[in-house]
């Protein structure tokens, strides 16, 4: 390693939510042995977006201060689906699906990390080798009591709300693995951290060093405000087509690229710092959300397909000369829709809908360049984009 | 069967604390098919007592109607053995140390049952095949605060006593083990509610005709007062020697030794009650504790074993004129210990300690007719016995 302890704690600290304990991982980074590092993901079909990369990038990180990656599959309990039946998205996986999905996992995350510093395991290895005898002695682990502090289940506990008695073992399923991994670093979100700290505890019941546990946080949307989220329609899909990436990326706020800066770009933070600066002192945060947009696309597409999306973009927005101010608009949907009439009647861009529908019928209303045809189109909730009227009239909207 | 569904009914429901449902259960008897009767046992070694043997008695009555009884070891949780590792004494169990103590139950069992009627069978035939996945689907059967609903449970989790969460699971198992064996009728002690009704409810699950549940009572031990038990010492093995067994069932209270003929006789109920009817009318109640003693000792020895040590109780007690009648004492030991002169003082039988020692030299006290020799004697708590000091001074004296 051509870093030092120091620096790769500084790496590593960058944009995380809480670690646990840092004195300890600093102590481990200082120990100079090649760490592992556990992540733990869903075993149900894999459709990552740039919020799920966030931890992905991190994992990177270690990987390139030479670390020892594991990227682990939790098919165990994904085989077992949910015991309750109630739940019928979650049926049980058969060994084909988890492979399959395990296929896909590795096509996506092998954009970020390096296969030769990446095992993929599954937990079914270990897990059904403990058996009903061995389950019954991990639920030995653990009392009553401890679970129920759980923010979650305090609370459904208190509501009178059922908790299944097997909504217990998974914890302890999670911290198992941690034992069987030897796993020196777990990575998780912070919606995680109990069960995190669960491998903690059974890996020093063990006798090994308990995991530092370090949390990432969860990625803002493109609305800057809530998660990024599938369901909520503000998302980068990894898999998104290069235009598309960056006309998403050039319509977050300036707040947004920093932190997208922080949590999704591998420049060193000294290199972001630096951006900033500039801007505070006059420069275009356009020009760093174009780096950055180029980034992420070169990342899951390559450098060529980054260059043409920059240039596209430039045809198409550049050309029609969107200023680089504008007002800005949050509009509420109604059920997460709204029709286009009503968006730009709500951002002031025109004075009815009426007047609405005549603009688009000229074929002077544009969503992000792109023209609008259809008078009837519905906008979507958790969208951002540039709306335009006629020849000067811009909005930046967003819709929730 | 000879007998009608209503006489069947009758003979099971004898001295049974709960039937639940008892309707349920006269539905089965008249159905006339041969119905599955579980019972399950520990599989540390056994050492059983008369209090054990009520519920196997039971088991006897059902197979003398023609039932397939199943004396089921819990072999499976056995060789988990205590997983909090607290409880030194519950050491986890080999395969061997089952197999072994499983010939000792027979051993012991089968001078009560019917060995061509009778399954036996062990828990970890299915529940080792159960795996942790099967393991967490039945966790997801019950909730958390249906568990916390247990009486026991209840109470140490107000008393904020730790759970540990693998308890939980255990009344699963037993309730498994009831699917597992389609059982139509599970016998149980009264402390055994809980996990009982636990089988019904997996049975209804999985489609099958839930069981009967049927509670015994836990037996008074020979003080009468507290329940049958090894540590208490109040109690009859059904190992001890034929002389021991008559001489610790002369001593009971009349009032115990209706109870015992209730759930230890074989005697129809009808017969019981012209006993009673007898002594009412002024019979000797001690001719009939001869005929219960008698009836057990031929249960556990034989019919000569039963005249023998009827002959030498006749020989050592009738001898000595040892009155029917008697003064009666429960004395309080300290830790269960109390010296020979403490006693004979207290029940009056001397007027001093140093008149008990004397009278001891002179070989002048006996306790159930064998003469005490040495001065220093200790007598036992939970024990009853027929203390004499000289020709003509008795008391029946009760320690605990």
């Amino acid at each position: 390693m051509s870093v030092s302890a120091a620096e790769a704690f500084e790496k590593i600290a960058r944009g995380t939510e809480e670690i646990l304990l840092a004195d300890e991982l600093k102590d481990k980074l200082a120990s100079g042995k090649s760490l592992i590092i556990k992540a733990g993901f869903d075993p149900t079909a894999p459709d990552l977006h740039l919020g799920h990369t966030v931890l992905i990038n991190k994992l990177r990180v270690f990987q390139d201060l030479g670390h020892q990656v594991v990227f682990l599959i939790g098919d165990f309990t994904g085989m077992i689906g949910d015991p309750t039946g109630k739940n019928v998205t979650r049926k049980p996986l058969s060994r084909e699906d988890v492979l399959a999905n395990a296929e896909t996992y590795k096509e996506q995350v092998f954009k970020i990390l390096d296969p030769a510093k990446t095992l993929i395991r599954f937990n079914s290895e270990w897990m059904n080798d403990l058996g009903a005898a061995g389950m019954i002695k991990l639920a030995s682990r653990q009392t009553v009591a401890r679970m129920l502090e759980r923010d979650d289940f305090k609370k459904r506990y208190a509501a009178e709300q059922p908790i299944a008695i097997h909504e217990f073992l998974y914890p302890l399923v999670q911290g198992w693995d941690s034992v069987a991994l030897k796993a020196d670093i777990e990575l998780g979100g912070t919606d995680q951290r109990f069960n995190l700290l669960m491998g903690r505890e059974l890996q020093k019941d063990e006798g090994q060093c308990p995991q530092t546990v370090i949390m990432m946080p969860l990625l803002e949307g493109l609305d800057g405000v809530q998660k990024m989220s599938k369901s909520l329609g503000n998302y980068i899909g990894i898999t998104d087509p290069a235009n598309e990436m960056f006309g998403k990326i050039m319509s977050i706020s300036d707040d947004l690229m920093w932190r997208y800066y922080e949590l999704l770009s591998f420049r060193p933070m000294d290199e972001v710092n630096q951006f900033k600066q500039a801007v505070a002192e006059g420069a275009n945060p356009r020009d760093y959300k174009v780096l950055l947009a180029k980034e992420i696309i070169a990342r899951f597409h390559d450098e060529d397909a980054a260059t043409a999306a920059e240039q596209d973009f430039i045809q198409r927005f550049s050309k029609n000369a969107i200023p680089d101010e504008m007002p800005e608009y949050t509009i509420a949907t109604e059920n997460g829709e709204l029709p286009i009439g009503h968006v730009l009647r709500e951002a002031e861009l025109v004075s009815s809908t009426s007047e609405a529908m005549r603009m688009i019928k000229q074929g002077g209303v544009k969503i992000d360049g792109e023209k609008v045809v259809d008078t009837k189109l519905v906008c979507n909730a958790g969208t951002t984009a540039v709306y335009q009227v006629g020849k000067r009239k811009f909005a930046r909207i967003t819709l929730n």
